[in-house]
């Protein structure tokens, strides 16, 4: 929906729902798609959702459980909590059965299992079996839901058995597998429908089929997909039997929500803060990071009080303090940024860390020396006294060359530790090149103090 | 392909390439997926990459074809230059004309001509005719090769119809058109599959079709495909004329791109910087900005000399200096990672920047007040002067709330001009936040001078 449609609907739902006229209401959002209802949605409050919900919902259950499976899970889950069991099994037997999974688990504790009593056998199973994986891993976001059928079929039975199974939300492939339900190859509905009725699907299906395993860590399964060009992807088991597929509109939200959480792991936020949260939600998640950040800016303060005799002599170093601490983070954050997108999108290992360590303190070491020379030259000339220039240039070099470096290790260092290799990365370097920056200036400059003050 | 499988393949490769034994190189890479070579390829040096294209080139131009559809179009680029004009516009007819569309325009100009000239007229065509659109638009990323045909057709003879027009990769979808080619609605491959023979297109198809322009910017076309879960999205005309398809495989690589352009943007790192370029290439890309940051970083510096006195009197201030200017950013930084990620995801406009500058101008004044409170306390029990601490706790509330602001309004401020939200948006928060910090900092401090001298 164009941004300008939908800031009229968003105006009007919310003037509905102030009113009360909750049939305007529906007949503002019964032609909408379900996603674009979820995009309107994410733009109210709390008790606001829970309204839209209840009129969509009253008026056409199919459709309030679309609009569910769109939405945020966490949203998904607080408009749920107010329903009674029943309304919300009903609800999860509509939708995917890994939404469901997603949601589920955000429910209060013995809700969930009364949900799961109530669903009908099939759905409740096919949830279970999902929340047996962990989050996060392809058993979790696949779909149990799919086409397979023995290599001995023939085309035309084919479709009629697929036919007789009804329709399968986005499935664009057919999976051959043998006696035993082991995966041998795919069929696209394409070549199907390009076949004659009496071939076997073993004779028109594609061997080297791309799965992964249950336990696959989502990113790479979204890495396979985006790397491969595909739509969907087979998960099988450690016997090679076919158990489930991801598909591309999954992986999609997966890789938008990594990408997410790259920037935000950086400076340190909270995976789940976002605009719309009340100011008072964001506070309580943002402190306990900010408070931590007081414990480790104050390294820097600390470098400084011991330098204050220097700097009492020689006063013109605390201006200049500012600009090599600076220019540091500045370098640094580049390195950083291109070390986590290398990690998130490409594969990266210790092999690779060697040589981008060397690239980046290369890079480091360059643009140091040509940045320090700059600086030296410009505050002699402004200051006219060498020394102070020279100590500035060679400061900046420093301390780009350990921004390079940290900035590099960093985030090898925390994947190493099986943690987000972009984890605070962007303020823990800052608290460095700080330090070190003026930690290395200030010496200097109590080294050098008779010719600078 | 698994990490330990690929370090191994990149080795052997390598030894072979540096050995000259271009057989067992072609051995090694015959039974690898296409993306797989790309993937190798991307951990060579240029020479390398050379050298493993010809080698795949001499025994099979299709997969050295599909090779270069998967590598960076900058890196094949690169290869094809030192290919034959003929030999170029041979692969260019192999690989998908979005794919020539993107690497066309990188080669050298006359070469361009050459090759268009040399190529046959449809491919030729196709590829024309996409370049004729901006970079970075639904038209340039669009495939011109998609099944549509007349609404009055039936089943039977649409499968026929699409048998004659051959294999169109990754179509999952039948186009439905009118007389005048408009689009109508559309036909999944499954449900054709479902359907009788002899029912009529425009029986079954969908009619609420959900397309963009070929002047849409892309990202909007990856929004819209994620947001609707499709696998693939027309392209229309102003005439509602069906002219392309942009599929999900290419609305992964835009996803991915804008994600890591939103890192780097926000660092002011070049969008073509990469860990395997050499030093060299990433210094030339660097330097640049980091020259201009030079001049940024030093305003903060200006602030500390006008206080030169004051701080020679209460040289204390300069030590807290750096903790002021540091909690500015590390806040500042959280606004804006927040903010280009919901303009990035979400539908954003000034409606919601009011409400988000709202929002967060709240969160600062929550966080800072609480974070000035402690920093006032703890510093009054180390230094034993209320003053100092007051006035440490003051400038913190200031500048967090300061990095507040401008973090909102940076990104939106930058968007209202039509440039990427993110661009340098990091590194000018910084700068403010240094400046500012500083500035409050040093001037309450010059203000309660007597107090804390």
């Amino acid at each position: 929906m164009k941004l300008q449609a939908l800031r009229i609907v968003i105006t009007s739902a919310r003037k509905f729902i102030n009113m009360g006229a909750l049939s305007r209401l529906w007949n503002l959002m019964k032609n909408l798609h379900a996603a674009d209802i979820a995009t309107v949605m994410s733009h109210f409050t709390a008790r606001e959702k829970l309204v839209l919900f209840n009129t969509i919902y009253e008026k056409g259950k199919e459709k309030a459980a679309e609009v569910l499976s769109e939405i945020e899970p966490e949203d998904a889950a607080q408009i749920l909590k107010e329903l009674p069991v029943s309304e919300i099994s009903d609800i999860f037997q509509i939708i995917p059965s890994d939404d469901v999974a997603t949601i589920l688990p955000l429910l209060p504790e013995e809700m969930q299992e009364a949900v799961l009593e109530e669903m009908e056998d099939k759905p409740s199973e096919d949830v279970k079996g999902l929340l047996h994986y962990e989050e996060e891993t392809a058993g979790r976001i696949m779909s149990p839901n799919f086409y397979a059928l023995n290599q001995d079929t023939n085309v035309s039975d084919a479709i009629t058995a697929m036919q007789l199974e009804g329709d399968v939300e986005s499935a664009f492939y057919l999976y051959v597998v043998d006696d035993d339900n082991r995966l041998l190859g795919v069929v696209s509905l394409r070549q199907l429908l390009f076949s004659r009725p009496n071939t076997k699907l073993k004779d028109i299906m594609t061997t080297e089929v791309i799965s992964v395993h249950p336990e696959t860590d989502q990113e790479e399964v979204a890495r396979a997909v985006a790397d491969y060009n595909l739509v969907a992807i087979p998960v099988i088991d450690s016997e090679n039997k076919l158990i489930g597929v991801v598909t591309v509109d999954d992986v999609i939200d997966v890789i938008d929500k990594e990408a997410t959480e790259d920037i935000y792991k950086m400076v340190s936020l909270d995976a789940t803060d976002r605009i719309q949260d009340s100011p008072f939600s964001s506070i309580k998640k943002r402190l306990p990071f900010l408070l931590i950040s007081c414990i480790t800016a104050s390294l820097a303060p600390f470098v400084v009080n011991y330098f204050k005799g220097t700097l009492q002599q020689a006063i013109t170093l605390a201006v200049f303090m500012p600009l090599v601490a600076a220019l540091g983070g500045i370098a640094g954050n580049q390195t950083i940024a291109i070390i986590v997108r290398e990690i998130a999108v490409g594969q990266t290992d210790w092999l690779s860390a060697k040589k981008a360590l060397f690239k980046e303190i290369s890079v480091g070491i360059g643009n140091g020396v040509v940045l320090g020379a700059v600086l030296s030259l410009v505050s002699y000339f402004i200051i006219g006294n060498l020394f102070l220039g020279l100590i500035l240039g060679l400061a900046v070099i420093v301390n780009i060359f350990v921004a390079a470096f940290l900035g590099t290790l960093i985030p090898f260092f925390l994947k190493l530790l099986h943690l987000d290799p972009a984890l605070g990365s962007v303020n823990f370097l800052t608290m460095c090149t700080d330090t070190i920056g003026i930690l290395v200036f200030l010496g200097l400059g109590t080294i050098f103090l008779k010719y600078i003050s």
